[in-house]
């Protein structure tokens, strides 16, 4: 079979509130934008697991040979502090609190944001457009909607019109809320609002004379409204009608349900098919969240330097242990779950090392290997199942183990298609990094070290000189590298 | 001395063609504007020691205390093929050859730029804005430009006056050349250009019907001549008057040129104090460059697959060669050079690793700690003379060797000054990096799974084992790992 022979997924789809086949616009090819970070802080591991589970999406798309244009935006203005139309932008006062340029704010967290992403082996995206460099955009979608009918200008600022929407299209149709109800839960107007009515959002706002981040535009100098940028973004690189938007599940309201009335409003279509929401990552039963101060940062975990902590935890690790819920559920954080979590890890690590060293027969026994592959994709087609695909890798290396200590036979051929579909899932897909086998320089040579030290506790042993090779084994456990006994060696892990 | 007392820097100043005393417009604060990359390919290696020599300025300037603002620019937009306003665009030409939106290109090659120089240990700048991201505010000095007469609008397309400012103001300040040479330097029209004189040039581009990358404007929908997105950012985010610009010596002309061209016509006055050009490297004799074929990549270094190169460098060795050339002096790329600059950087690495092993006396003889640190910050100071200061720092590798070997002494006091002084300008000056200590996770695990390995051959040497003593050390030197023996044990370098 060819892979794009198991291109039968199905995705929850955040609007219909149901699974669907996906089939995408244009064939072979899949347009998808994902809402970025705004960058005012170092990103939490609250952050790190959305972004993780669109990058496991974006990997699966890939692996099934579609044509992938991943947007994934950077949010540098508008977003101020309440989420609404109140409040300081979140970069300008940071860079007032810290007396810096905005844009310095912005490269300082920015910067943090790739390199952490890094770290945790994410792809980077097609195209990752910033706010800031989108304003001309975002003025000319205002026009339109102004021309439209549905927005207007009012002291240099301009709001859309969410009730005059409302007569024509469906404000509140992926957050299945009541336009009526929004009245009720939105407070009271402060007196300096310009709004007609509250449940409106800004489009532009006029920018104070303090204010540094601002343009020139027809109505003010000023900054657009929040959710705008993302339409600007999206329509510009993916078109006004594209295949996947994805976020944060707090992002659903009102910032997604802004953006589809805004696209609806300019263009006079719905903008997405399928609108996808990623599930959060709860500390003490909490949302993780840099407001509460409930978060822990990725350099936290790297280091072990967080009292929640027992010890330190490689990025793959992290990674594993998050994959393994599945994207729309909630996940909640302890350093228990993490240590069970690297266990886990290290055992799927020491089983794809033992792959190549397996002794092949001339059948294979007790494992059904294309039925196990056909498992593994129907896990993933299954709305990205990253649970049940790890369980399905973990019964391939119950399989594998049973080889090894002579239990179980498996053909030339099996093997090379276990290691292959393995290999696949595990690294392409999944993204997991194997230490022992790493591409890394450093890595590389301290495989490459780690195995001299093997082979002088070999040569120990066989000189019956076992204090020397327990010495070798002790002192690279303490520096948290395991050594693994088998049949065919002695193979190594490392945390 | 304070560290700020050592700020008696004199800089080479391209405009007036002398070193002249560094004084800050604002005391204590330094703006400096380097101009950035074009992410239409691979960076390649003499791109890199461009923007290393303003990586070690900016090194410099902030360990002399100052509050640096670093603005370095990233062209994605508006470069065209022959730097001058003919030919396509180059991200929409290589947008269009691999069949992709312009904006993947840029990513794809801002992606490379970003991992490369931080391999080799690049500070990120303050502020990294790109062109397309300030359209606006390039459209807005356009319309300055005009309303003072030194622009003219022409079929949608808008061109500085070049004849008409040098009646009031000296077009070629910086490159010495005359208005009335350059108009037989120029090529003939070609009958397509709009240009009134040919050595006008374009602020405004109409864009041809297939040219994608467009804004509207109130002239046309098109582009931004790629010499104003630099005068845009700089004046954005340093003033309209700043400290430093600096840029490969081949922007001088026309590039820089037009900046103050811009700047002068818009703000009326000159935009930059201190005007910096960073040499060329050379690859047989010539200027390594993407568009000859005359290059070699950065990662072809790291893995030694070049048929110029007979081994492998580490980012550091790389970094360490071009640092001993001054930064406006050419510099030869040969394998020979490197494997030279190899032996020194290991030489002095080990001195480093020395150092807090070294013996402690009551006083010092035979170097005089106080008068070194002062030629170190000569050297910098004269010009960022980072070759000289080279040599300085092997004045004390020969002094700290012969402590080692007992032929001199040091006082405590004298030991903690010589540490801190070589420390500060290997590493936070010249930004090398010492593997055996590095600070990364893999660089540090890698350090001590090869210090159980000097245990182990201590303990043989110990017990007479000199087979074995011997065969640790062989295979650590086959994985490219140096055993150093000293008075004072074992040290290892790594290449």
């Amino acid at each position: 079979m060819a892979i794009s022979d198991y291109r039968n997924l199905k995705i929850y789809n955040s609007l219909t509130r149901q699974k669907e086949a996906f089939k995408p616009i244009n064939d072979g090819y899949v347009g998808m934008y994902v809402c970025g970070p705004t960058v005012y802080s170092n990103v939490h591991l609250g952050n790190v697991r959305t972004f993780l589970s669109f990058d496991m999406v974006y990997r699966y798309f890939k692996h099934l040979d579609y044509k992938v244009r991943y947007v994934r935006n950077i949010t540098d203005a508008g977003h101020l502090e309440n989420d609404a139309d109140e409040g300081e932008d979140r970069i300008a006062k940071k860079a007032r609190l810290e007396q810096i340029e905005p844009m310095e704010v912005v490269q300082m967290y920015t910067v943090d944001f790739h390199d952490i992403l890094s770290k945790f082996n994410f792809l980077p995206p097609s195209i990752e457009p910033t706010a800031t460099g989108h304003i001309i955009e975002q003025i000319e979608i205002i026009k339109t909607i102004l021309e439209k009918g549905l927005a207007y200008e009012i002291n240099g600022s301009v709001y859309f019109d969410v009730l005059k929407f409302n007569e024509t299209n469906q404000y509140g149709i992926l957050s299945g809320r009541k336009v009526e109800d929004l009245i009720h839960n939105t407070r009271s107007l402060d007196g300096q609002s310009d709004k007609k009515n509250p449940q409106d959002f800004a489009l532009w706002k006029k920018a104070e004379p303090q204010h540094i981040m601002r343009w020139p535009s027809p109505w003010s100098d000023g900054f657009p409204g929040w959710h705008l940028e993302c339409t600007a973004m999206s329509t510009k690189y993916l078109g006004e009608h594209f295949d996947i938007h994805g976020g944060g599940m707090d992002l659903k309201f009102p910032h997604h349900e802004c953006e589809i009335a805004q696209s609806e409003a300019s263009c006079g279509q719905t903008p997405v098919n399928f609108w996808m929401h990623a599930n959060m990552l709860t500390l003490n039963g909490q949302k993780m969240a840099k407001s509460t101060g409930n978060y822990i940062l990725p350099n936290e975990m790297f280091s072990g330097e967080n009292e929640i902590l027992s010890k330190a935890f490689t990025p793959s690790v992290v990674r594993f242990f998050m994959l393994q819920a599945h994207y729309r559920s909630i996940l909640d954080f302890s350093s228990a779950a993490l240590e069970a979590s690297e266990k886990g890890f290290f055992k799927l690590m020491d089983a794809i090392n033992l792959i190549e060293k397996l002794p092949v027969s001339d059948t294979s026994s007790g494992f059904d290997v294309t039925a196990w592959k056909d498992n593994c994709y129907k896990a993933m087609n299954d709305d990205f199942n990253s649970p049940i695909l790890i369980a399905e890798l973990f019964n391939a290396v119950k399989f594998i183990n049973q080889i090894k200590d002579g239990n179980a036979e498996i053909s030339k051929e099996d093997l090379d298609f276990l290691s292959s579909t393995f290999n696949a899932f595990t690294f392409d897909i999944l993204g997991l990094k194997n230490l022992s086998s790493a591409s890394n320089e450093d890595g590389d040579k301290l495989s490459d070290v780690v195995e001299v030290l093997i082979k002088l506790r070999a040569d120990a042993r066989t000189n019956k000189d076992f204090a020397l090779s327990d010495q070798i084994r002790d002192q690279l456990a303490a520096i948290g590298i395991q050594l693994k006994d088998g049949k065919d060696g002695t193979s190594f892990s490392s945390n």
